[in-house]
């Protein structure tokens, strides 16, 4: 697919979802190297640093966008010419797309080792990577119970409890206030994320926050299950997660709005839940502390120190 | 009206709603010593006995019926005759009704001046006692926002925002699990509350709890505003509130929940803040904290100790 | 038997246990009353107060003592003669062998609705009252499972589960360092009380504080059993409850600590929990938030404000 | 002394000092009912409640000027004929001024019993109360070192390590942000009270609450020491104590804040210290737990129901 | 030693000790791999494979066994011949040796860094690096007070008083349950450690979690003293530290425990603490947070990404 | 500069400030380079070793010191000729020094992202970094209010609010003991460091860690801003931050302090807060959350496992 197309599609939301977004990226990077057909380094460099502008600009509050340009970027540093670049992008975008596949697999496998025969389990919205978690689990022959709630106001509880039920795992279903009335009797709360900062906070599905407080007073566990693309970057330069704010007719009907002059629906899609009230948070390269978002972004996205002297752009400063 | 008629009134549910079951109990009682026409002073007070037992067993697990009931009986006490009797009940049965037809309104003086002038009010459910606290500090002038939270599975949110709505008061609509967003924002919360218990633990819609906790973890005040008769006497006998559960096409249509044959569908209709969660109980005669529910009980509702010896009938134990 | 023999059985401990002791005290001043063959009210009332101080001069330290005797010498306010004090004095100390006798039975019988059916509950030491709780509750057919420490050092949870194995009740029994390993697997905890403060401290068995933490920190409930008499009085002028640092051999053989100089065995019988962790306490007479420990001591016990003028010799102070 | 002087003197704060301005009224209430010749006893009550109200009125928002009126007025009840009342009334206002007199020294009585042999204390601003129960421990024998703060911005910490130099206490002198550097060292906190309200919060010299929360994190006792009519009774109509805010000067130096415009100095004399963070409140009758302040204000300072009940003017709504 | 024989000793427990079991296996794999003959550096590696499986297969739940093996085998990467990996291997081994055996004491030098002159330290059960703090802290001339615990149910408080008792140090020595009676006397806890997870959590011997709790309600800093071989890297992969129970006759009589067929003996041998209540976890190689122990893991002990690929086959998988 | 003079003007306070001191002696380590005539490395190095050293002698307790030397110092690693070695030091150093400058602007940029439009701050004392972070906020157009402390005893906070008010933000000026009064005004708490230990405690003026406690239990954040060379490296081995003690005259004039033979004043300038209580710490090369402390001491400011080694000299002990 060539680099435009892929931006374009990446841009109009034809291509969905942290996880596919991130792959297309990856995907047309490394064919856009491949195609590449200049023999002369810097002319190379140049092109790829152009390509990988123009893809990380479709979508500029992703997490993941920037996170798998990066992943391949990195791959060029060293290369001595062209051929070893085309190379080295090659195996990065390889390595990223393969890990990328995997990961929800690879963190069921990991998280269903904190679940034990007999538990009961409470999970919130309908995450992916905490759903993997809980049906490996189940598949392992442990017997489980789950709540789900009803996560409103787009009801994506619906879609869980679907899931658990064709897997056949006895499932309760809540409304989201009634958590505090059920949690004593939970031994593990499992839930995705949307993004996780440098200093472990969690940006999830709204209520996710109040989940995790109800936990912390009760002693009951509670455990992320994420992507390391999920993790982001721009927090260590301080920038904030924005939480979107969604239209209102999904909390009221806009016909019943339109008589009610003095209110003002207010629908956040996201909340943050501190690092405090998280016991472990779940990749598919190992179980960590919230305390470690920093290594993961580091590490292993690659946003080293370097980075960010470029985003100051220290050398500029030095000569004056 | 007949004692056997508001009875069967209560039973059927035909007269609904705390308050008014209360006033009706006491009216049907006054009534029925004003047309007994004995003058002997023990059949008199059998009689009553008798008529008081068959009120309150219209509905064993109501709060306001014994304890309207148990106002009225406790005025025979000491009565010499049966005119002194038939006056006695008559004074205790008008001051009941009285002061139960003017507890919102004094409630919501009181509560009202808990609210400063540009305060934010959070509320959650539609507590008749509640609203009248924020309605009277509007009319008295102070300027004020409220959040009012969409109170799934019934959405009684509706009601609450459309009475704030014609009052004029500037009103924020969020769903339950938004709360923790905003409580940074609010100055206080304030609910209702369906029965206090002996250790000042609030029974109240379901959601309350994890509000109050997510009010506590902020350093928000919580207030709640209850007519004296919600304090439920026999949790002194160490009787629990049953917490029920409604029917479960509240939450899940009934249709989808049918094929999902390993989910059952929960839904407690209220839930248990602790006292320590609660910085004030709003009544109607007075303010006060929620450890002090035990005099609400015994001396404005007159269930002292001799209420609980009878109710071990510990006179029939000292004849063995 | 005769108010000195009386006397010196307690003092001797020959009359031991916190409920004898008191019963004792009341059946010995209730028939000192009745021997007295005065008809002059002032060398009547002379007489009874100094057998009154006789008999809490026994045991200076004890909380039941000067409760039981308190409870019988303020029947004699307002008698108008010998005849009319005797007949007073006969009756509160009826009333309260009667009470006292009952207590435990009636404590069962409250605790017993705080257990649910399906309910663990764990418990400390060796409380008669507490397992009247936990007995009364399997005798009503509900299926409860206990969790028993040890309690070290003297081992007292030996008593406890040979009792709730006698009954064939599911026990656990564990050393008091592994409460915490279990307690989410708790839905109660309920322990007795030696005394219990003016301002709801509970004063039980070395062990009991560290539970009540742990038990607050996984939001489970404890409830406290005890009967009224354990309602410290003098605590509300300020007197603190004495812990009672019992003899090191219990803790570490006397031949081992001979061979180590520089070691020293702590040995206090007693700790102290703070109100804040207890929810409940439950006594013959209801159950009540430890905050109304007050309420106890003053309107039941009967230690009212004047007294506490008493303590202070007020009056003489006026003549100055 | 006449009424309108002494009324015209606590207007003009010529008479300060909550203790001295109660004593002042009540007597001047006395001297009052003795010199009134009436004989009619309508007459009589209504020339008192003038007198009352004009005491009252002098400052409206003292706590202890009321709650001393009160306790003279209520004495009235039941009053016969004048010369009953006048007696009532006399024998209400010496035993008022005798106990306010006496109260300090009781609160030193009581309070000592909880400073132990060894102790540290910490106490902040200078209160008399306070430093009674600190004075007394040292008086009888015990072993005491005191932390004292500065108590900025009038810095009344100087009379207190003066008063407690001069008794040969040891003495720290520390500044008041100094406080938790030093509270694990610390084994209790004494403090004063201006306000004690309804629900056992303590309005007391600003920074109160901070070394409350400090002391609270350190398991560290916290005491209030306070004379009763310390209890502001209107707070159980909801009325809130307002914090004056004292003059900016004392802050910041009137011609370096006149070179700020931006800068505004705020100075709040007074802050709320919540009840769970408050341990045992010490007054002249007795230690309570805060969340007693209600049976304070109810039956000690007889600020009963029939009191709110007049407040809310319910007879007069009764005849509508 | 041959390799089968040091397996074997380790095996049948004859050697014993987290310390030593490590040090025995990395000697032995030095040994193997100075006796293989072969030149053929896969063969020497596929050898050298076998033997660090057969040592790591001898104890499957030990943490500081496979530890000991990859520290050596990791030495081997990028070795181009059998002499340049044996070369490795050795210094590996020695170097993990002497560390290994200098590890307490280096513990000890900077754990007593904590220590102040004056201090009171509390100990539980018998950890050799917290004995190593204590006993430096001594011998560096500091006048230092601890109190130990009994450490039932097999008593090893017995031998950490003696052991201070044999250093002249003040020692109190007291049941587990009174932890709390005396925390406040405490200025530092300090324990050892059987395991640490990768999000900072302490698995140590039963009761440590309770102190740890104690400790944090009373602000009293915990520190655990640990060797870097206690971190258990496979806890990154979600594997959860299992909890041994060990036999019930340590805590009750086999011929009581007879006698009572509803009573069921636990006897957990260790309990977890969780990070949030731990201030510092001293290892030889410096002090760090518990939220560092994914860095001692990765970093230290070298468990990096790539170990943790291994474990799930990635690379067969990319060839389907 | 010759380096006698740097190291002089050092130890004599002339050059004074963290960030100063750090550039000072990195710059004379520079020239010193430059200046050496030898072309033998080993020589070369000996002397610049004697220069590190001599530099860290002149303020043993500093933090930024011996940091700055250390980056200097560890560019040594791997050089083949003193002209390589000459190159690498002026190559840190240059670095160093404009990083250095550089800090408080980049720290300004970074934090200034956590503060939105119409946010309230509260800061104390007066740390150029925490300022940066409001300043440029406000340059940046966002509306802002701050809180500034008086800053007890040396008042501080005059230089906070003249820069403030210099810059036209709108300021309140309160002393220490009001922030908890205003704290649920407050929408982010900035503050400064002096010094940052491994396990993320703030050493930092006194007042700040009451700061941070109260804004934990308001749910307001903390923020700390520090520049890199504030994290003290020696912490990791388990060396304790000493805090100074002021001159007392600071507290108390000393005239008045002469008639005070029983009080002493006590002056510490900083106190400590824990890592629980900040949410994030912005230095010059990004955000960190506390518990990455030890990350910027090892990877960022060069204190790897190998400089503890050395620290024990571990070589020498290898040779026994």
């Amino acid at each position: 697919m060539l680099l435009n197309e892929t931006a374009e599609k990446i841009r109009s939301m034809e291509i969905r979802g942290a996880g596919r977004i991130a792959r297309s990226a990856v995907g047309a990077l490394r064919d856009h190297a491949a195609g590449l057909e200049t023999s002369d380094t810097a002319s190379f460099l140049r092109s790829m640093k152009e390509a990988a502008d123009l893809l990380v600009a479709t979508r500029p509050t992703a997490v993941s966008l920037p996170n798998a340009v990066q992943t391949v970027m990195r791959s060029l540093e060293g290369a001595k010419s062209v051929d070893e670049a085309k190379a080295a992008i090659k195996a990065a975008a390889d390595s990223f797309i393969l890990s990328s596949k995997h990961a929800v697999e690879w963190i069921g496998e990991i998280g269903a080792r904190h679940i034990s025969d007999g538990d009961v389990i409470l999970t919130h919205c309908n995450s992916e990577a905490a759903l993997a978690c809980i049906l490996t689990a189940h598949r392992e022959g442990k017997a489980i119970e789950v709540f789900a709630t009803e996560v409103r106001p787009r009801n994506q509880g619906l879609l869980t409890i679907r899931a658990l039920n064709d897997a056949g795992i006895q499932t309760n279903f809540i409304v989201d206030s009634a958590v505090r009335s059920y949690i004593n009797d939970v031994d593990l709360v499992i839930t995705g994320a949307d993004a996780i900062t440098v200093n472990g906070a969690v940006v999830n599905k709204i209520g996710t926050a109040q989940i995790a407080l109800t936990a912390h007073e009760a002693r009951t566990p509670m455990v992320v299950a994420a992507e390391t693309y999920k993790f982001a970057p721009r927090t260590i330069l301080g920038e904030r997660i924005a939480i979107e704010e969604r239209e209102t007719g999904e909390v009221l009907d806009r016909r019943i709005a339109a008589g009610l002059p003095h209110v003002r629906v207010r629908n956040p899609a996201f909340d943050v839940t501190p690092a405090r009230y998280v016991d472990l948070i779940v990749t598919e390269i190992g179980a960590i502390p919230p305390a470690m978002a920093y290594m993961i972004i580091r590490d292993h996205l690659g946003w080293g120190i370097g980075e960010f002297h470029k985003a100051f752009e220290i050398d500029e400063r030095i000569q004056e």
